[in-house]
């Protein structure tokens, strides 16, 4: 059994905790949710827009493979089940960022729509706000790039279930913010969305 | 796929990113870990402590059923196995709390030793504090609390796996502060913990 009270007791403490906690941080939580193809340029722009944020006295946290899927996701491995499973427990865990009063940044492919619409919907409910970026590089660019040389293993067969190759990656419909990262350099990038934090009133102007 | 780096990367990254941040939010995050009997008053000492921790201008946040059991762990229910995988995700979300600098409080039966110990574990692995506080009170003052008659049902037979009753609860063999809730008041529990979190320098004296 766990200590459960009753879900309206609940709802009234966390918002007057959540009130509370930003009185402390003097910021507004929510979620940053990246989006793209691998090698599109999710995770260099996540820890540049992490940086950029620290610098202006924000506390952010980027939320990727390396402290999710080696963590709480290390039991599930790349199956279309786990894959939403695995989405799922970050939208939740980005929810709980949010909570506290963190900007959370969330560096993965997500590749499905409904996987990342449930995310905004457990935001929604939370009363927190969701922001979906697509960061936007052609097949080719990312293909191009290949860093770890995943595409290559995927065209040679060796690696089944890539996004973009054998496995689906589904745009956007309506995203928040597109970032072209094919033609867009990654300061450049994060400037697109401090813009947007900054007319979503997250973040104040000329700050 | 994920967008996996190497972990030498990502290590060197993390701290940098936990100076940083600690920069911005001027304290250093940890694990406050409760353990104890239902009822024994693990909620009602969180909940305090995290107000009198905002109150000191310090980042605090509970994990408790509400949150993790609504929504991170609404997959999982109440079997040992489902129990294990509880804890561990709770632990490692913990972990993640602390490291963007957050005093994480958790506020779970944990009734297993291997499971509380496995918390530590992936704390101490990562660079961060873990303090286990056993919320001591003895089970016939639990019981005569029973805020929400589970203990009565147990004693009915219409409840199964009540820790206490027909469950089992392991008491923490090193705790790092025993907090006898039978005899003390929520203020003066608070208090405690306040001094642990003071001793270990996660406060500062007099703050």
């Amino acid at each position: 059994m766990t200590d459960q009270r009753a879900t309206n007791i609940t709802r009234f403490h966390s918002h007057v905790r959540r009130d509370e906690r930003m009185k402390v941080l003097k910021q507004r939580g929510c979620t940053v949710w990246f989006t793209g193809l691998p090698a599109s340029g999710k995770s260099t722009t996540a820890f540049e827009l992490e940086r950029a944020l620290l610098e202006r006295g924000q506390l952010a946290y980027v939320l990727d493979g390396d402290n999710i899927r080696h963590g709480l996701c290390r039991d599930l491995g790349f199956s279309r089940d786990d894959r939403e499973e695995n989405i799922r427990r970050i939208g939740e865990v980005a929810k709980l960022f949010a909570d506290v009063g963190v900007i959370a940044i969330t560096s993965f492919i997500s590749p499905y729509r409904i996987h990342r619409d449930q995310a905004r919907a457990v935001h929604r409910e939370a009363g927190l706000e969701f922001f979906e970026v697509f960061i936007d590089a052609p097949l080719s660019v990312c293909e191009s790039r290949d860093p770890k040389g995943l595409y290559k293993k995927a065209r040679a067969g060796e690696l089944k279930g890539m996004t973009g190759i054998d496995d689906p990656y589904e745009v956007p419909a309506g995203p928040d913010l597109v970032v072209k990262t094919g033609t867009v350099r990654p300061d450049e990038a994060v400037r697109l969305v401090i813009d947007l934090l900054t007319r979503r009133t997250i973040l104040e102007a000329g700050g």
